[in-house]
């Protein structure tokens, strides 16, 4: 048993959480280089805090497989950059139209709409950038990390993310079955977790049945999360959650819970979970164990 | 002499033209894997026509270099998804309010701003996508390929052509100096171009000394290119344009010709082609004439 394994995994959790904080500030383009107000507004969100929960399942993997931490950073560093641009991009007046985030004003409301949009643009753009550091600083072999630059561009892309973030915004005007909200939420959601899990596994050199475990594996726990944060929405404790709860039903906005019910969503959310687990403990991978620590922490977590 | 030196450079910027509509529209994710009004919306922009400027370079380099031209293909289709998003963005009432591009509605006209915002997410990332498709379907080796994804993340990102749009939009409140304006020019404009040129030469996996003189060669035209459009919004022939002429001096926007006269910037202009003429001929690429005939283009051309 290693060190890290050693720690909760609520400390190793902080520890990432820090570590990410060090190499994020290291992968923004330095200020001689760019538009200083551009850099700002990047900084903005990028380090706004959040839970880096992609960033944590792509060093998880990795360290899973067998592969060294610092060998997932870039990717991790990449993939927060991605999940960043898109908060900034959803919240703006066109879009969703929220003026804070996680307590603070939006980007928008800071640095201006057009400002708003560029940070978004820059921020995506980089994050290709980062993923190459992998091959360029630790070496991961050219293959892998253009492994890798292909998979995030499907999963954040139009056929992902993107694709998620337009089925929502025209669901808001009616969505009428689950397999419309499954559609949003596979996509939105657990296409970047799915992506953070085979990047792991990528880097660390992971065999093919085992990236197709970890590919179920993020699936599983991309669904699983979204509709806890369905049912949390309707039960939570809005201290807890820092937000308002009962916004969903406020906003006529269609979720698990409505369709199937609570009981059957946190059945769902149970299910989920556990097969998450089974699927993942026979990949055959080195040391699942955080791996399997987290899918309980998402499955029981209250905010 | 090949059968392609045997066209016209006209002839031979109609074939490009041609293959790179027929490539974009196979690059485009098909229908079933993305919501119908994203595909709509991503395809109305890219197939609306426009110069295929810079996927003609990507061509054009990597012929210079020897290299197959069926190869550079997904990496023009890259650069024209990138060009095509910057130009939906730009076009947003939040940075420039344009409605009409090349004599039609803008993408938020017809579609609506969220919309429109998304399908440039898309198509940047999507670019990225078809960049890797250089080595999935023409064994482009992975770490060229690789680079390719690193410049182009550097050429288009917060370093390269945000950078210069950030510049561009904090410089409409005055700019004053002729170096302002050349970061802009560099960054807005030049960057893709000098992109372009370097990827053709890395798929056809010319010597680092001919990579470099395809970077200075694109920097000159880049630049020479857009001193030229500032130029012909002088004294250019609005028809011939296909938009207002003088809507520089309309908008007070500064430009070369504000800055250092008409006749030095036709002087310029000439100077920087000459110069990147020499260089581009003393690079020890294969066969250069399209590249020399690009450069005469661009610096005689009247709209």
């Amino acid at each position: 048993m290693s060190l890290n394994n050693r720690l909760t995994l609520e400390q190793y959790m902080q520890e990432i959480g820090g570590l990410m904080n060090d190499q994020l500030g290291s992968f923004l383009p330095s200020q001689w280089s760019v538009p200083q107000s551009l850099q700002e507004s990047m900084s903005y969100s990028l380090m706004a805090g959040g839970k880096r929960m992609r960033p944590l399942l792509v060093v998880a993997a990795c360290e899973a497989g067998g592969g060294k931490r610092e060998a997932a950073l870039p990717v991790a560093c990449a993939v927060e950059m991605v999940h960043t641009y898109s908060l900034i991009h959803d919240d703006l007046p066109a879009m969703d139209d929220d003026d804070f985030r996680r307590g603070k004003p939006t980007n928008h409301k800071v640095f201006g709409e057009a400002a708003a949009i560029l940070a978004g643009d820059a921020l995506l753009t980089h994050a290709f950038y980062s993923v190459v550091q992998a091959s360029r600083q630790h070496g991961v072999p050219a293959d892998a990390v253009l492994a890798i630059v292909e998979e995030l561009s499907e999963y954040a892309g139009p056929r992902g993310m993107v694709g998620g973030q337009v089925a929502d915004m025209e669901g808001e005007q009616g969505l009428t079955n689950l397999e419309q909200l499954e559609y949003i939420h596979l996509h939105k959601t657990s296409d970047l977790i799915m992506f953070s899990l085979l990047a792991g596994g990528r880097i660390a050199g992971v065999e093919e049945n085992a990236l197709q475990a970890l590919r179920t594996f993020g699936h599983h726990l991309g669904l699983a999360f979204q509709i806890q944060d369905d049912i949390l929405d309707l039960t939570g404790d809005e201290a807890k959650l820092g937000k308002k709860v009962q916004s969903d039903v406020k906003q006529q906005k269609v979720t698990y819970p409505y369709f199937i019910g609570l009981e059957a969503s946190q059945q769902k959310v149970e299910q989920l979970t556990r097969e998450a687990k089974e699927v993942i403990e026979g990949a055959g991978l080195k040391d699942v164990q955080r791996l399997l620590e987290i899918a309980d922490y998402l499955m029981s977590r209250d905010h």
